[in-house]
């Protein structure tokens, strides 16, 4: 990652590491696992420069609808989040119901409703049990604290079919300040019995501006969540925020502060963090692949070109059978609409070099195999035509995919 | 279809179905499968009207490449099409070798090589064994015949890991006048142990103009074998031809003949019986379904939305699952980029209704896992936004394709 010679280290703590904020996470009988929880709150105490990027699908949830609203003036002060359902494709009663987790949210807090985010994910085109939903959402208020179990609680609220708890949490140190960024994430499993979600809560202490919020995570999730994929799908409520405390002390940091380069990179770190754990609990998969086109003529040609060869299902099956199969990337390639001279493509698989001048390089199936078998692996495609790169992050498709998402509902 | 009244019906012969036209296939040792037939001839006898499409990838393989330019003039003689090596990323010895095959071709039917369109398809990556091919190709051109067995043996050459033979002919009677079309075309089924390739050859007796083969043509493929899907990814090699003999008789039919609907409605049927055997021969595929939006604003709005549909693993995952999962058409719909308003979206599964307004209706789901087990099942989205209309075919999602894609080369 892209952190330009900032010292950026881990740090423990999660969406909490950042100081000035408090969450709670709490069962409030939406999952179906009895005292699963998935009602969380994450706070920061009072109205904090915010910014957050919504999903593109034209049939955005109405917890979307309602928090684009909220987040628009560029504060807010907490974010309210269930799991369980996803209160998508529910129209009118949907809407209602979203407005109605934010005023319960906002009464509990003491604070107005305009200053609170939500978001849900889950089973859609079911209504939210709304009582419930709301009791949990008071519970979750009157639960708010600080350590590191808080943070873990409301990061595990807000998982669906994920395997594990998605958490990350970086500082950097610049010019004797200190700046750090937290975040939690749930992924994109597909949740019982219907539709993926991408959530991300990012919480810092830098005294951040609203202007400066907006352009670092509008900069850092186009490099990061929004250069990963699972399946190409993309859902009706992914959400990705993030809300500055200031607690680090300090005049406020804006787009032109000599800070900020520094915070996007421990942002960036933060978010790249949690966007490969996403991946790598991708349904059924036994492997991160991680997808490279370079000596492209533009980025947007290398982005273009490495989402195809990443989204391709032929691409994705080879690599869960070991396969360093080339034609495929070659194939992919030329669907991406990217600039390509054929005659100068070279595509390496694990270190091995499988096309060179857009033809076929000897090496051994037998060892790529094994190169392959490593739980992850680098695919990188030289256009050889300019100077531009991206790396986009996905995982293989495999049998437990299929039986995933394969399963009967009934 | 869209036969517009005409009296379509169908008759033997696939490609050999129209008079004027003679084929043959034979081995020429190219597949691994002893004694496998793999080099066919399509030739017309004489230079006739033509028209061709091609893939639009990027990495478009060498016969591909010979091919446009030989079509270019709007007369073909013949085309000359070996199955088992795609010529395809084989550089300067690819395009040296499919300017072989096609002087070959031409020396051995006596016309000049401008006058041979080329084909490959199988293995990407490795140079044709180009004398067992030009042996082939000499073999081929002296087996020539109209039988039906000539016809199928061409089509069998043709194959990869297609199951079965493709063959379609039709006739339409309009004002005394009967006109044939037939045609053969293989799958996009992977060959071992590389990619995809669609191939499809239309002969029609009919005094078609070469205008009138383009104008044709491009409206027919567009409707058939560009709404097929089977997992997205276009091949290096996909071409789709058609030759247009004359043997019918009458004077020439240009783009505003009388007669040019009548005709153009028996390639729709040809062509459409060819793409859906391509889809239901998909690779692994239990089922074939049929994905119809209507409703929408634009026939662009239809076809991108249902395209969209079609090419999600997780739709095609939930169809072998048997599962009237709407929430992933809703989502699918919602990254197509077409017009929607969300309030107004029905979904229809196997004449289930599982959304109407945009909100879930209800079902059973015992009922609807009971009609999707059928082996051939359609999916309607009915937008309600306009009278625009399209149907792409696509097939599921299943574990054998996974197994087919997925097994080891070595």
């Amino acid at each position: 990652m892209p952190e330009q010679g900032y010292e950026v280290s881990p740090t423990d703590g999660g969406v909490l590491a950042s100081a000035g904020f408090a969450a709670a996470g709490v069962a409030a009988g939406i999952k179906r696992r009895p005292g699963a929880v998935d009602v969380c709150i994450i706070d920061a105490g009072r109205p904090a420069p915010a910014a957050a990027v919504f999903t593109l699908n034209t049939m955005a949830a109405p917890p979307v609808e309602v928090s684009r609203e909220a987040v628009a003036d560029g504060m807010l002060r907490a974010w309210v989040v269930n799991a369980g359902n996803a209160n998508a494709c529910t129209g009118e009663v949907g809407l209602a119901d979203a407005g109605t987790m934010v005023e319960t949210a906002a009464s509990a807090l003491g604070c107005e409703p305009s200053e609170i985010g939500v978001a849900s994910t889950g089973v859609i085109g079911v209504p939210l049990p709304i009582d419930r939903v709301c009791s949990g959402v008071r519970a979750a208020a009157g639960a708010l604290g600080s350590s590191a179990e808080h943070g873990e609680a409301a990061a595990r609220a807000i998982m669906t079919t994920d395997t594990f708890v998605k958490q990350a949490s970086f500082s950097v140190r610049v010019d004797g300040a200190v700046y750090t960024v937290g975040g939690m994430a749930k992924g994109s499993g597909m949740i019982e019995p219907n539709m993926a979600t991408m959530l991300a809560f990012l919480t810092t202490d830098a005294p951040l501006t609203t202007e400066a919020c907006r352009m670092l995570l509008a900069t850092v999730a186009d490099r990061t969540f929004n250069r990963i994929t699972v399946d190409g799908d993309s859902s009706t409520n992914d959400t990705c925020a993030l809300m500055a405390s200031g607690a680090a002390g300090g005049g406020p940091i804006g787009p032109d502060h000599p800070h900020l380069p520094a915070i996007e990179a421990v942002l960036m770190r933060t978010c790249d963090a949690l966007a490969r754990m996403i991946v790598r609990d991708g349904e059924g998969a036994t492997k991160l692949v991680e997808v490279t086109v370079r000596g492209a003529r533009s980025e947007g040609d290398a982005v273009a070109a490495a989402r195809e060869i990443a989204n391709s299902p032929l691409f994705k099956t080879a690599l869960f059978g070991r396969d360093a199969n080339w034609g495929r990337v070659a194939m992919a390639l030329g669907n991406s609409g990217a600039a390509i001279d054929p005659a100068k493509v070279e595509i390496v698989f694990a270190g091995i070099t499988t096309c060179k001048d857009g033809t076929a390089v000897e090496f051994s199936e037998e060892e790529a195999a094994e190169a392959l078998a490593a739980d992850e692996v680098g695919v990188t495609v030289d256009l050889h035509l300019g100077t531009a790169q991206a790396t986009v992050l996905t995982c293989d498709l495999t049998y437990e995919y299929v039986r995933i998402n394969g399963e009967y509902r009934t």
